[in-house]
């Protein structure tokens, strides 16, 4: 089964969007076995977009296409897919239903340009949208079935998940080999140090292939595996993530994807334990992460994004002294901010992390790169100096954050 | 002249890697006056990269093509080329001389498989490449000058920017147009009211192209301008500006695509205020936003992230009995919230939000959605509480806080 990937839009055309959907529906469908032959963009002209769908429906026998579905005048892909396919658009009286139930729900006047939306070419199979107000589709043209799917990412994903991926899986019959996938999270090595401990994985372990994949600040180890029989592939798989647990030991912090904020979540309910964060340089970055996990308000009470030192000491009762001495960036700061978030929000945990995250407030003794973290707990409390130093603002933040979750999840699981 | 943007390489088809390389490439194409009708993306596979060249072959003028340049077996763009136009691979003393001396120059021994890399279809113009060992090359397929660059990001931008960009500007010669374009960020409408109230655009200002993209809390209102006189272009874009901003007024927040939290950052530092802000429900993603600026911490005192209620209290002094009054979520706890941290920081202003994101702890008479935001600041303080519900967690926690922000953004420029 060969299978192709379209993406339409201007924005994509003309480069001012980089076009992330092919990449990840490519992921998904090469996952379940299916090859993807190639990639397209077109903008937002009905003409080109019939042409290509045109092309893909003589050779393909599959394709996933994306945009160019919404209410707007320049949103024209139902019009081409319907050119294409050599049929009429159809106004379809349950799609407007579930439009104008959308707006209802969120009682909202619905537009008028919303009603284009519900015309589509005739013989569509509906795709619903839960989460926005553009249907997908899915229709024939040449010898090649399309889903045709919204170009916003999350709304995209979803309807591929939901209701795309089954049906494709249900078109492969007896083609359909036992596909496995899995996603090792791991922190505190490279891409080429993890990659230098896993060589030989494939070599090892036939049937399995590995893949790195930069999602910094962590490094994601994706392993596919492929044959024709499920268990002896799922057996493969634990050994595999063995062979690996045993070569890259704690710095594996989740073995299915689960983001570092879920995983010290979990541990923090595990131990009815409670968190208060003081944060500096990471500016709230760290409470954002850990309460994107939902029910977190279980666990985690407070955190104090104190900015300015005159806010560390108001609010975290650190003493003016100890800042003027040692510098806001300093272990002696990072401890007093702890223990005090920990004593002001009465939690089991005060996490604190002051640092520059540049570009300006560096100095020759703490360059940029710089931080502090400090943890309190019920047993004992310890600071750490670190200097780090990556590309932008964003990437320091980003990078002194997770340093200090891991901190935290190392004592949680014991191993402070 | 039409142009297309190939990529190849099995790490872009399988989706394993996002293609930014063709989304640069557009930009600059589309930047010089050139129209880029189509992108393509196949694997490393000779059979499909010949028939996809011999396709542009046919239809376009110019085409840029990445990767597939390398020393490695994987690497077949050359082959293929030289199969599409017709001719054989030879080897070129020139380019073999390039890559000795690029090695010598970094004293390594030159690994065989580099020899590779000096075999290149006869007719081929090369394209050096200071930076790295794959030389580019261009050649005519069919109709059409293809330029062939190295997949590696920085090593194809210097390639293009130094030798494929004064080429093609020449071939222009007298249809040279002048290109110019906008970015205008919206908060407060929904695309398709965006659109109904931009209607009549496009009609009245012939050449001025109008692109909506929901990037989620906002909405971007993109403005392609094209022709033949810089000046004329660039007065004809003012007026299109000035249009927009009679029909959408202050729901336009910033006219050059600068982010929401860099808006208000400054509009604080032009008023020498402060800002400390009280955050429940959106959980410290304000003050990532607002510290994501660099030289935030100029106007930037503190955020207290009190999830919990008791941190309501012991941080920001709310009174208990208000939250069991009122309820966490309550125009009145968030009032409090809001002096309190103001009080606490000795900020100018003082902002609170306090809602609930979901997926959990919604009630029949404050559901899921419900937000409480006030602002605290020299002269008065307002408390609002508002309805917005979102398909997510994440959603609704971005709506919150960009809602927030607007509200101070609005404050601080005299509209309140």
């Amino acid at each position: 089964m060969i299978a192709e990937v379209v993406a339409t839009g201007d924005e994509i055309r003309t480069g001012a969007l980089v076009d992330t959907n092919s990449a990840w529906l490519s992921r998904k469908i090469e996952a379940m076995g299916i090859t993807v032959s190639r990639h397209a963009c077109v903008g937002d002209d009905p003409a080109a977009i019939t042409g290509v769908l045109t092309e893909i429906g003589d050779r393909a026998d599959i394709a996933v296409v994306t945009g160019g579905l919404g209410p707007t005048g320049d949103d024209l892909t139902c019009e081409a897919a319907a050119r294409a396919a050599g049929v009429s658009l159809e106004l379809n009286a349950g799609v407007l239903d579930m439009i104008r139930n959308y707006f209802a729900g969120r009682k909202l006047p619905m537009p008028d340009s919303n009603r284009k939306q519900a015309l589509l070419p005739r013989g569509a199979a509906v795709l619903e949208n839960p989460v926005g107000t553009a249907p997908g589709f899915s229709l024939t043209i040449g010898r090649c079935r399309f889903w045709f799917m919204p170009g916003v990412p999350f709304e995209m994903k979803r309807m591929f998940r939901d209701q795309v991926r089954p049906i494709i899986d249900g078109m492969m019959g007896p083609n359909r080999r036992a596909h496995l996938n899995r996603t090792l999270s791991v922190f505190g090595l490279t891409e080429s140090a993890t990659e230098d401990r896993l060589r030989g994985l494939e070599q090892a372990f036939p049937g399995i292939k590995l893949g790195l994949r930069a999602k910094f600040p962590e490094i994601q180890v994706k392993l596919y595996g492929a044959g024709s029989d499920r268990e002896a592939l799922s057996n493969q798989m634990r050994a595999v993530e063995a062979w690996i647990a045993h070569r890259l030991g704690d710095r594996i912090f989740s073995m299915d994807g689960e983001s570092m904020a879920a995983v010290v979540g979990r541990l923090l309910r595990h131990r009815k334990a409670t968190l208060a964060l003081a944060e500096s340089c990471t500016g709230g970055l760290i409470a954002n992460w850990m309460t994107d996990v939902p029910g977190s308000s279980d666990y985690f009470l407070l955190s104090a994004v104190t900015y300015a030192n005159d806010a560390k000491s108001a609010v975290l009762g650190v003493s003016p002294g100890t800042i003027i001495r040692h510098g806001a960036v300093s272990v002696e700061t990072a401890t007093a901010m702890a223990t005090g978030v920990r004593r002001i929000a009465g939690a089991t945990y005060g996490l604190s992390v002051s640092g520059i995250a540049g570009p300006g407030g560096g100095t020759a003794e703490k360059p940029v790169g710089t931080v502090c973290i400090a943890l309190a707990g019920p047993v004992a409390t310890n600071g750490t100096q670190v200097r780090l130093n990556f590309a932008s603002r964003d990437m320091n933040k980003s990078m002194f954050a997770m340093k200090a979750m891991d901190l935290l999840r190392r004592e949680l699981m014991g191993q402070g």
